[in-house]
């Protein structure tokens, strides 16, 4: 799973009627190691997450797993908001 | 999901008979952190997307799902045209 | 597999449900060559990894298979705890 | 899909028998932004390319899917030979 | 397929009893353009390979194809030792 930062969401109205009723967040991958963005994907939502969350995300056919629809032409679900990280500089 | 803008187009004559019929797009994956492109994929289009299009871009078995065609030999597909992007840049 | 090392854990309450149970650890991709990390992932833990252990992660349905779950919506799992790594620079 | 050029080709004796009778090329992955190389892959050739040909390669089970053959262990595969690339700058 | 040096081995006693019996070797990946490493993956062997050789890696499923077992939870597989690469660096 990705860490990531969800920082905004977007809309598409010309789409795969497939993507009907899906929500699309604008997530940014968080690297732990730098303390800084690297790079960023689009991902549906399964976890209820809001702009600033700190998520959880699947890529590929686990995002259709998640949705409980392996025919929804999705790569990517938020599956998790985390509470809490702990991360320990030393090791 | 990646997020990308469709930049050109292309055509290959010698190709795998079971690609024919498909229009395949050149899309410059976005990073909206940076606010600049990093990198490029060829995507098939399920969206009607055209040259400037902000788009998004589904990876894998993803693609053959929005296809309806899991026979055909592609992995990504453009299975949606951004009408609005809304992004938080203070989280 | 990708090689790593475990440097945190997080918690999330707000989840999709098929998670309930699994722990999550924080794990910082590791490259041999430059000796630096590269990047990190998040990953369920099937190989009962601690902080600082070099890990063994494997991704997507490989993930699934080592659960011996083919249903839950993970694409990261901890295979394996390194007792040893043998790396011979000269070649 | 990725577009790349070929650029060589590799011999392999001993390998998995399943893997007989494949040619192996190898290719440059083409960044059509900076308009140089990033990184290389082999794959093997289902469109009759040669060295120099600009080429559309899938990866995955896509790969599979090209060869009509899902038991053969490839992950990349050629699918097309690229006549014309038009790209628009301006947008 | 990735190209990639072996550059070591490694040992886990403590991991999923599934990949018992299972040798895990440690592949640098190599860059044809600039002739350096780019990062480095753990494989499991089915080619017979030793340090030092180049080899060629299949990732995802293509692994457990080669390893003629789908239910072991790999997702990288040395598949072939090269013997030859003819690299045209003109083109």
């Amino acid at each position: 799973m990705l860490l990531g930062r969800v920082t905004g969401s977007l809309w598409a109205t010309r789409k795969d009627e497939k993507l009907n009723g899906l929500k699309f967040m604008l997530v940014e991958v968080w690297n732990t190691t730098a303390n800084q963005p690297e790079g960023n994907l689009v991902a549906a939502d399964n976890a209820g997450a809001g702009i600033g969350d700190l998520v959880l995300v699947v890529q590929g056919k686990a995002a259709r797993i998640s949705a409980e629809n392996l025919d929804v032409p999705i790569d990517a679900m938020i599956v998790g908001v985390v509470d809490s990280l702990e991360k320990n500089d030393d090791v």
